[in-house]
């Protein structure tokens, strides 16, 4: 067994019962996890149903942050993997929890911040949350019966951590700026989507959502550094202001060249 | 993912809460699996809540049979492997959940009938129990908080059942007798540990519990073939017969030689 630093942070999104975020915590403290966040949980926080059925695995809840949004959640994270046994249509890796766990010990060793997101007992994730994810895990569930408890898909996956195999050479040395996180990804996402707005660019208005998710989900799979990020940061801006002076120079040629309509006889 | 045919039973020994049990049918749902069998259910069977929280997991609840002893319960198992944190005094290998699923994969590819065993809630497994299987389940649990929920222990062995690679080369084919099932075992067990009590082995009385579960834990582990069982079992008729005899021919020796008492003078 390895050593647990760096373990993954738990998210858990819009969760539902006190008694399966308990649960959650128990799983948590078996598996040597400690770090849990929630994302607007539907009764509030704290819950002391919660308390209650986690059998004495107080700490993981005592710690427990809850946010606003999910940006908020992972704002820290450099990688951040979905569990859904539903993907929808983002186009991201489809892991195993085992292929999960080892990805995300790797990251760990190379000294990043790792998380995995879990949806709410009714609705799941949201292809909005799975497109800021770097890969979604589905476990192996079978297709006649979907309906896997919360605390379980926890489990398997802080099973599959503690369990994964840390003993693997080291990362390759990797050069140059540390890898963004969640937080710089989500500065590029505001600055390209603004400018994609702004330039009509999500067109019929009823696509934004999809077109968005599908061009984070991009960026979220690149597994930017700092360094690339700033650099489309830069493309996005050139681009923008570029854009504006090709329509101002338009502007001026037409102005030089085309007669106004009010001159006309 | 391979066919699921020869998936292993699941034994609840003495489970308490009725919710628990909903919530194991609910993962073996999950993973594949389908034969639930109870030995003693603290508050008797059926009950309810068990199908209120199998979350339409009904199959395994409705076709779940209940049983008065451990034996009866798995007089059909050829491999039954008892999960436990703790294991005691038994000398049985130890193995992971990952090393069980193959184990029982290869097994159940062979023909035999397998079967994982858990303990209820509260007291686990007894040595006594625990002595009837082939191997002890480990999951690797952090040794600071192990108290692990029941359906958890569950959903961690059937997970790895159903990711267990079945795509290995076919087992070697095995020669003679087929493997002997827990009834036969039982039965071997039960003119051993006959004979040796009228011999008088058991000594001094308290100790005979451990010392009947060390003798089966050496069968149990010692994967016995029909023709086997049969063997020992005429070992054993012949050694206690022999025993009779040398132990007649001692007391007709003595009534020969030795003047009774009441002859002398």
């Amino acid at each position: 067994m390895s050593e647990l630093i760096g373990a993954p942070c738990v998210i858990l999104n819009e969760p539902q019962l006190a008694e399966n975020i308990g649960s959650v915590a128990r799983v948590m403290a078996n598996f040597g996890l400690a770090d849990l966040r929630m994302v607007r949980p539907r009764d509030g926080w704290p819950q002391e149903r919660a308390w209650a059925s986690a059998s004495g695995a107080n700490w993981p809840l005592d710690g427990a942050r809850v946010f606003d949004t999910l940006q908020a959640a992972c704002a820290d994270l450099h990688r951040l993997y979905a569990t859904t046994a539903r993907p929808r249509e983002v186009v991201l890796p489809i892991i195993t929890p085992r292929e999960a766990a080892a990805q995300l010990r790797t990251a760990a060793a190379e000294g990043l911040n790792t998380g995995l997101l879990f949806g709410g007992e009714r609705a799941g994730l949201e292809t909005q949350d799975i497109a800021l994810c770097q890969a979604i895990v589905t476990i192996p569930i079978d297709p006649r019966f979907r309906s896997l408890n919360l605390a379980q898909a926890v489990a398997i996956n802080a099973y599959e951590w503690r369990t994964a195999d840390a003993d693997r050479p080291p990362p390759a040395f990797r050069e140059g700026a540390p890898p963004a996180d969640q937080a710089m990804l989500d500065g590029l996402y505001g600055q390209l989507e603004g400018e994609l707005e702004g330039a009509g660019f999500f067109h019929p208005p009823e696509k934004q959502p999809s077109m968005v998710r599908n061009l984070r989900a991009i960026f979220a799979r690149a597994l930017l550094n700092e360094q690339e990020v700033r650099t489309l940061r830069g493309v996005i801006t050139a681009l923008s202001k570029g854009r504006g002076r090709v329509l101002a120079k338009l502007a001026a040629k037409r102005a030089e060249t085309e007669p106004s309509s009010d001159e006309r006889p």
